[in-house]
């Protein structure tokens, strides 16, 4: 799997974004994945799907109202394929309006997510388009993972990274991608635990889902691939409240003018927190892995 | 010069945060300096001049209600000292609050800030405190001097560097700082063009300040320093208008998730605007130069 993350690398060069790091204190870095195409990590597993496997005339088709469907609609656009986002009913017309900006087609169907998933798979099988997945893919995770190649690279090396965790693609490529040569723990809203309850159950079961970071961490259980991967390579797991997750996103902004969505501000939380202890001369990274909120929130 | 700027640079590591660089499409790259301490590059010639000159005990003393004043106080909690920040009576009360939560002794005195500037100068030679000049110091500017290294070593060079230009301090060591490794192009607003009227008159000449970029830019002429730096190396001038520099940051936003204020859009709005025409396969960096502005206004 190692080898995949190396290999979707160099699939992705010139086409993600190879986001900076910022040492904002001794030893504590900042991975700006915020500023990554299309406003979160989510493009480079996207990129990867679609540069790994043919993509037939029918294009490509994702459900996601968030941030994968926008990674979907910007790396087909940006390669040249059509692109079908099935979103639910709820979704809010101005991410609809987004993804159609990006030259995505979009269908609102069904009252859930899941719902719309399903229509999405069925017309996948109907038209033949490559069905990119929101994390519970090989290589949408070896496309995530090389975000965890450039931390070790970018930083020289740390001892700790702390990523959010939601249907668990990053957290998994991540893990794959630092090879041992990095604890990595994973941040989870206490109102989304699906990694946290995965681990105690030793399989993913279903969470509920809410709070302030269920708009791009809202997966009602963690993939069956993040689970094998972090179940035997072993993962820390912490939790965070909504509180710590508003007070880290703020402190983003007003401290290192770091603009984050909740999900983005999540693996800060911990460290802000205190649920994550950083000890004296321990290297930390921690994963900013998305932007995509309005801006006028952040004070 | 040039060994000014080294030195500074080696005086300040770890007191300043090496901004990172983003490759936002081949071959074109941001300097973010919209993550320094402070928000703005002025914390790096407030850094070199508290580290290069004996501070007394009366501490340092500035002039300046923007990005300045903001770099004095940060710099001067982050080493012990004490300092004093003299403003307009204008200056927004938000401005105020934000300099004393650093610590700062704030003295709202004159109609213009000039007025306040001569006071800050007549207290300074009562108290014996250390001046620190915006621009017109060659401490500080060596200090700001110091982004021009980090660009070129963080990008592996480049052809070109634009950057915006109020009193001058930032394009003169930036200029010194690349030592003719890249040819550097100063972006002003057309409504305060200190350099572009200067390169005319043959000196520094006092300019209208209005416009968006009026609070960080608005200086009323450029510096001795800087003109004699720019004039002998010779540094390509180029105005915008208020409209491309509005644009500018909004696209930065939308496209990027970058956030800048006014002053920190006006570099990259003259790519944007076409009046710096990039050429095929030119290496282009541009200097995002701060973040001190109200996220609201990003959208």
């Amino acid at each position: 799997m190692y080898d995949d993350v190396v290999a979707a690398a160099r699939r992705i060069e010139g086409h993600a974004v190879r986001t900076p790091v910022v040492e904002i204190s001794e030893g504590l870095f900042l991975k700006l994945e915020t500023l990554q195409h299309s406003g979160s990590f989510k493009a480079r597993g996207a990129f990867n799907r679609m540069l790994s496997a043919h993509v037939p005339g029918a294009g490509v088709i994702a459900a996601s109202g968030g941030n994968h469907g926008l990674a979907v609609a910007y790396a087909a656009r940006a390669l040249g394929v059509r692109a079908e986002i099935f979103v639910p009913e709820v979704c809010a017309p101005v991410k609809v309006a987004g993804l159609r900006a990006l030259g995505a087609h979009v269908t609102r169907t069904g009252a859930i997510y899941s719902e719309a998933a399903e229509a999405a798979a069925k017309r996948a099988a109907e038209t033949g388009a490559l069905q990119v997945h929101a994390y519970d893919q090989p290589d949408v995770v070896a496309g995530q993972g090389t975000l965890g190649l450039e931390v070790v690279e970018q930083t020289g090396g740390v001892d700790t990274i702390l990523v959010a965790v939601g249907g668990g693609g990053l957290v998994a490529g991540l893990t794959v991608g630092v090879r041992g040569g990095a604890r990595v723990v994973a941040v989870e809203p206490e109102l989304i635990p699906t990694l946290h309850e995965a681990l105690k159950a030793g399989g993913p079961v279903p969470v509920g889902v809410s709070g302030v970071a269920a708009d791009a961490l809202g997966a009602t259980r963690l993939g069956a691939l993040a689970y094998d991967i972090v179940s035997t390579v072993g993962v820390e797991s912490v939790l965070v409240t909504d509180e710590a997750i508003e007070a880290a996103r703020h402190a983003l902004w007003a401290e290192h003018r770091v603009a984050a969505e909740h999900a983005g501000a999540t693996a800060y939380a911990a460290l802000a927190q205190g649920v994550y202890a950083r000890e004296r001369g321990e290297r930390v990274a921690v994963v900013v892995c998305g932007a995509n909120t309005d801006p006028a929130t952040l004070v």
